[in-house]
């Protein structure tokens, strides 16, 4: 993108005209004919497999299939596969959307009215634009319950900007981070996608660092200092690092004193810390409770930049899509939150529904409350369930032959590692594939009908083979996924033993 | 941009290792510190005098402020200027917030539980992600009311995306028609400042033609040639043209004949059309009615690649908050539709509440239906209103001094030219503004409460100065809108002859 600031010298030099476009060929065309960078960008969750999950899907039924339905465990949406909304959320959102329910006593409960009631007085209603950078209101709501779950560290709602999921967020600070093709960002490797596409369309450096498989899939600071060296001899100017706590693909949940090793070298280094904190209330193991990286940089007095992000898309909610998410920056110059709020405003305003699930995500019915008793049995219920599902997956797949998974501690997924026989690696190769992971994922789909996302596709130590799967599906069915892996599994290894 | 794809290139020949960051400075720091082109944005609908009106309306009421609040004219949010929400879209979209409601009988009227119903069966509800591009069902039914607003001209819902407002689709069409700051797509002067923003942070060439003021701000061809041919002696590659009708700022209504030039200009020059027609239901002069670019095109037999762009934020739903949009690609490869998909792959999908507000605003109900007398009823009252206010506002700027305003044929807006007077113009200068309309459109802020937006702000002819102001306070506000503008315009004339 340091281009971009020659463009009047570039132009300057050039002598001569340039032709007419060919009116023979489509000026948006494959090859020359699209940005390279755009044209570049792989994003695996919703890839190859995924079409040909869909395209199966409108096969069904028939008698050609070996199974009944596709079982989509390639991503985290918890709704599509059966998954209740919370009964509070939704009832607000339909008050905001519609308020003349809320004057026929008894619809909803008082506290539902109140929340309602609270949101319009606040705002224009859902269908007018917010400020840019989201209601105020629910910004400084958001900073409060930060502040609790961070035990007093204080929240300045300036600094929070509400967006269309956290991907937008994410985006835009990426955008501003990559100044050209030598600017570069640690990303973990496994990673979520998202990051590779937005440093492959924003034209900066993956700089990947390796989490630890045999120890849990931590985060080992000896492996950043060196691929930081091994990034800054090639010329690269490292500026940041993404960390995903609890970890998406990997499931892994950090440690307090681990953080603490993050952030001292992000210190030392100079570095914008980027963390992606979606799946914090998917923690699964009391050992090892979730602590925000915003806690931990503002206790330690380090003096680094931070942005976190968050989404209701995730968590007991999962409320995918109504695409709300926000950011908090912190330890940032006042132009980079004038400069932030400038991109966002470009786009004028996050969905107002998505602001206003945010607001009930961070602070939702109290003891006390009319709606607390019913919010606590359904969250509980959710949050016990996906537990549940997290451990009996991943005891599952470690019965699997070959098959090695650690437990998730956080988040929504699973990432086994497999050994593949050598002449599923060969037939992969010969077939033109990424990689051989790609093979046993395509065959489990056309096999089971579960869909799940080759390893290639967040990356991976070279030789190694994954696949991503979320522990989504409904409890019930839960041992019937792993059941049907498992004979995939076994005719799999002897077809190509 | 095309130094993206040079990086290896140009790593490999660096010699020297870069040095570790300099610690005591921010990363993300202004001057060096940011990405330019994302620096350099501009956007002037939420700018200046917006953050300046926010801060005056924090001070309100105040004894030493001449006004008792702040009108916002500075942008199409009609919701927040007191215009109503359609009932049947807010209950249709209560409905699949809490599908519960809809299980009493008589809290919605049947056509809305119908309607509910459909979504329902076709989703996996709000909660869920959807298909990338948007759920199915909505795209099939979104392609035959273009179909019947085309008079048959066919319509593929493969090519019909999904997208948080018009202006996530205007950008991702951009990102991948720009290659490299070589590239140029010719865009009206004056405009709406989202091309000129993202073509900034795309870093192509802006190829400015003007609209002919003096003709009711009509497009010339002769004008599109010449711009067209100094773009190329000047070494850019031209690649698409924008066009905006009913036209923002500006207002105007494209006639046919206009249109089937522009195409016939377009194809002889093989330029992709972005058509920014999210207006369309804003057309207040019978003679002229809305024609789409699609029936255009495709009537004229036309080989040529078109983009076309709709939003629920405008009409008479005026919906700005749900940010629902959509995106119809025509003569376009296969290629590119699935490069779009995988582009809006990366942020998942945009927000169900906005495509299901699509559905709604293009299927809206019929004669018969039990929703349909009310609706026709609010939505003629909202429709009247802007008419009637679009003539009462241009009528009255009309009679200030100096001042000449063509009339609003369509949209929201009205975008006066103003004769500023040399001592006005001088000081402007003086205190750095970019243009002596900012100094004039200041000065209408602190002396009324009304907040309107330099004209300077949306490009204009050198020389000239106007302001563009929203047509959209109640028509019981209209008037003295009207009578506080000629009071400051009279007083600002003086003080500056």
């Amino acid at each position: 993108m340091s281009s971009r600031t020659m463009s009047v010298r570039a132009l300057a030099t050039r002598a001569s005209a340039v032709p007419a476009n060919d009116p023979s060929r489509k000026v948006l065309a494959e090859g020359a004919g699209v940005n390279k960078a755009v044209a570049a960008i792989e994003y695996a969750v919703r890839g190859e497999l995924v079409l040909r999950a869909e395209a199966l899907a409108k096969r069904l039924p028939s008698v050609d299939l070996p199974f009944e339905k596709i079982v989509y465990c390639n991503i985290g949406n918890p709704q599509s596969v059966g998954q209740s909304p919370i009964t509070f959320v939704r009832q607000v959102l339909a008050g905001i959307t519609c308020p003349s329910l809320i004057e026929n006593e008894g619809v909803f409960p008082k506290d539902v009215v109140e929340r309602v009631r609270a949101v319009l007085r606040a705002s224009h209603g859902i269908g007018a634009y917010s400020e840019s950078q989201g209601i105020e209101l629910i910004r400084e709501r958001v900073a409060m319950a930060m502040e609790k779950r961070d035990g007093g560290v204080p929240t300045n709602p300036n600094n929070i900007f509400l967006t269309n999921g956290a991907s937008e967020a994410v985006k835009t600070i990426l955008s501003m981070l990559v100044r050209d093709e030598n600017d570069g960002v640690l990303i973990p490797i496994p990673q979520y996608p998202l990051y590779s596409a937005a440093m492959t369309s924003f034209g900066g450096q993956q700089v990947g660092y390796y989490l630890d498989e045999d120890n849990g899939w931590s985060l080992n600071i000896d492996e950043l200092e060196k691929r930081l060296a091994e990034a800054r001899g090639k010329g690269i100017s490292v500026r940041g690092l993404v960390v995903i706590n609890p970890g998406n693909p990997t499931g892994q949940v950090l440690s307090r004193e681990n953080m603490e090793d993050v952030v001292a070298f992000c210190e030392k280094e100079n570095l914008v810390i980027m963390a992606d904190e979606v799946y914090q209330k998917n923690v699964y193991t009391p050992e090892k409770p979730f602590v925000s990286f915003k806690k931990v940089v503002c206790e330690m007095g380090a003096d680094l930049e931070l942005a976190s992000f968050h989404s209701v898309s995730k968590g007991v909610m999962g409320e995918c899509g109504l695409r709300g998410g926000y950011m908090e920056i912190v330890n940032m110059e006042r132009y980079v939150q004038e400069l932030i709020y400038k991109v966002l405003s470009v786009s004028l305003c996050s969905n107002i529904i998505g602001q206003v699930a945010i607001d009930l995500m961070m602070t939702p019915p109290q003891p006390g409350d009319p709606s607390y008793e019913l919010y606590n049995k359904e969250v509980t219920e959710i949050y016990g369930a996906l537990r549940n599902k997290a451990i009996a997956m991943s005891d599952g797949l470690n019965t699997l032959e070959g098959v090695t998974c650690n437990p998730s501690e956080g988040a929504m997924y699973l990432f086994p590692r497999i050994t593949l026989p050598p002449a599923a690696i060969k037939e992969a190769a010969a077939r033109g594939m990424a990689s051989a992971d790609v093979l046993y994922c395509i065959e489990m789909l056309e096999a089971t009908g579960i869909c799940v996302v080759p390893g290639s596709g967040f990356l991976q130590q070279e030789g190694t083979y994954h696949f991503r799967t979320t522990f989504l599906p409904p409890e019930n069915e839960i041992k019937g996924v792993i059941a049907s892996m498992r004979r995939f599994h076994d005719r799999f290894m002897s077809k190509y033993s």
